[in-house]
């Protein structure tokens, strides 16, 4: 199993139909197909802001994973709105513009069928220490 | 309908079963059963950082609103995560810190059921300006 | 006095020694050259955090100012550090990602003379509803 | 020489006034008297964006070195502004909300003489893994 399909088979990005596409030195890109599950109105599609954050939060994570090799959880994520997402296929790419030993600090674009953006998100995750059962278990304070 | 009876009928709350179960002066209190769909494990419940977002999210949303009874779009949100969260039901409380005539900065914090903070996020929410059909449509280079 | 100008004329910038050396259409671009005054460590310099955060911030609100004609506090920003400033002269370029009517987003990326990306910033500014004598006095809640 | 004694000698420190006033488990104090060079205004006081972060970032700079006793680099942190600073003292308080292996989270609040909150801030600082000259050195992409 490779890293992009062990990121699909996770359970939550199944449920909102998240896609790791392509998987690459440095970066990742995934898509999402905007239904009205995914809306904040019952009446129309407007995405929830949940949708491109975790959309964002799952590309950058494939590719920490994959220039690591290793379980990368993240530490915190940024995430700012510039337009709403209103339906069609969500697109997010995520660059690592910096691999250091203990975190990775990623850069995420989220954009629509209409190429406009979405959404812009960094993301501090972790590259070491990560052992065991869950992520943070090698944290005493945890 | 009031404030907490529209949150929870958004589609993409239904969907991770987010419900709104407190809102007052400044403030608003969400909840969300954990379940192996919430996972980014298919063996066991370790919730993806999508989820405690979408939860804070919501019920910083939801405090901006019932303060201002206008709809608010996110601007923009941190997430700083603190320890997993692996199962029981996570709880979410959002402040309004300061509630501008522009923006609102909103604090939140999730614990689990134990009590121990899985995450801290702080946003930045419109409180005004919002017209038509979606958030952001008084927005001339949206 | 021009944008650029008013910028320089700013106490903090004089004492920091940043200057805007250039505004256009949507960004900004200003420079600091590093001293030992800027350092954290009194043998060498290594640049404090809140210098390259100091000129992030004064470039991102300077393209701000120049593109909606009016004082633009700051609301929030993010800044990611990527590599040690070490010497000679800092250079941040600021971007507005969106300038909507109440809020802009602005983009800034820091860099040496090496062009080594030092910091990123992200950051969201006020573009309406500043009157009088300080940039909050609209706000009843300040 | 103590972690306080340490920061208050920093150059930019010293160029600033921030003072760090007292250092205890999982937490710093700092303070900063405000005068018309942090201003960003020449007739009056309204402190510069970067008065508040530079004090922020310090104080929870101390805290994390004073818990791990290790050289502590930023890695990212948020501000947001929540009142203008216009005179009199600054004060600082940081609290190390996790302190892992590789990494520490810190929440920072800044008020003035009237106990008004002046910004937030929250941000992620490493704890391990800093070796020699400067605090990314064991970073092979830097």
């Amino acid at each position: 199993m490779d890293v992009s399909e062990m990121f699909d088979r996770m359970p939550f990005n199944e449920r909102l139909g998240i896609e790791v596409i392509d998987i690459g030195d440095g970066y990742a890109i995934g898509e999402l197909e905007l239904g009205v599950e995914h809306s904040s109105n019952p009446d129309r599609v407007i995405a929830h802001g949940g949708v491109a954050y975790a959309l964002a939060d799952t590309v950058a994570g494939a590719a920490v994973v994959a220039a690591n090799m290793t379980v990368t959880p993240t530490i915190d994520m940024r995430i700012d709105y510039l337009a709403p997402a209103t339906g069609g296929t969500l697109r997010a790419e995520a660059e690592i513009v910096r691999n250091g030993n203990s975190v990775a600090t990623v850069e995420v674009t989220v954009t629509d069928d209409e190429k406009r953006t979405i959404a812009m998100a960094r993301g501090t995750y972790k590259t070491s220490g990560v052992t065991g059962e869950t992520a943070w278990r090698d944290d005493p304070t945890a």
